[in-house]
């Protein structure tokens, strides 16, 4: 199955800014797309990243530079008659055993939830659905698969929902990940640490 | 299988303060403490509660006023021929496919992490396994399993990662749970909002 991966060229994980400085967000978020880039391929998947400018990686690039939901419905309406899997880039925990889980659950739209109503990943099996990304996405699209009569499949994937866009985040990818964006993390001296009895991330 | 749910009956979901009066938190703790219960018996397992203090409900109940871990690992001990399933109650999101999932993952050892670091679940079928429910736990359970031979598997869900202890975690129960407790927070007036682009709670 074709995987679209949008991917913020121009101003990746603006809330990671309290520490990261703009250079490293932009290394960080690479490390972050080229790790679900190699989960969607060890899974069979063929990834194409969907870019806001042109990009220098080994992956086919679309460059639309427009909002999210248009340069994405615009890739549903010209691949109307296949399936097709819409991914974003800042889930580094996902491993090509929950990338399969995700292609392989039946249903016309397929729904994995992100922390606080976003929608981390959509597979589209119907030609009539379209995405809508702002405020609770995950409700707007339940509604849009019933609006047209989809049947609704929902992938329960800690991996898969856990973007990584805020600081508190990054003590996921420590813990859990494996992968570039976790060994960039460890390059750049971030460490899990525990102070006054919670998890946090600590740097050198 | 036997699953233990321990409970905090004293001062549970304390840093629920912000949003919820201490009755108010006992309430809502019971209600996603039955949540969990119905989900194990839908799922096959035989529910006990592990709580600090007694408990009028209708699922058996062994008073322990210990901390966490000593509490656990006392009936892990007292356990150590048969498999024993430690999941915890703040878990309303859990339904019975999950912990049909849980309950069926092979492993001498079975984890499902929480976020931040913590211990959602504990599948144990391995006489020397002890729990240590301090700090970043998944890290100590995994060395646990593996400093005494166990073999580890683990589960990856959403529903079981998503323990409730701040009020950000409220944001989850009303867009993914459709128990008690989903339905104890509508009642008493949450429902989900959204200010500034992202998602948050809001109370009548």
């Amino acid at each position: 199955m074709r995987v679209v991966v949008p991917f913020d060229v121009s101003e990746p994980n603006t809330r990671l800014a309290p520490v990261l400085d703009p250079e490293e967000r932009l290394e960080f978020a690479l490390a972050m797309l080229e790790d679900v880039l190699a989960a969607v391929r060890s899974a069979g998947g063929q990834p194409e990243v969907l870019a806001t400018d042109s990009l220098d990686i080994a992956t086919p690039v679309t460059v639309d530079d427009r909002p999210l939901t248009a340069a994405v419905n615009d890739r549903l309406a010209a691949t109307e008659d296949e399936p097709l899997a819409v991914l974003m880039a800042d889930l580094p925990l996902a491993t090509p055993a929950t990338v399969d889980r995700l292609l392989s659950t039946d249903g016309d739209v397929v729904l994995v939830p992100g922390r606080g109503g976003g929608t981390n990943a959509i597979v589209v099996r119907h030609p009539d659905f379209r995405t809508d990304y702002h405020d609770a996405s995950i409700q707007d699209h339940r509604n849009r698969a019933a609006d047209i009569g989809a049947n609704l499949g929902t992938v329960d994937s800690y991996r898969l929902s856990t973007d990584v866009d805020e600081p508190a985040d990054l003590v996921e990818v420590l813990l859990h990940g494996d992968g570039g964006a976790a060994e960039w993390l460890r390059e750049h001296g971030f460490d899990v640490v525990t102070a006054e009895g919670r998890v946090q991330i600590g740097r050198d």
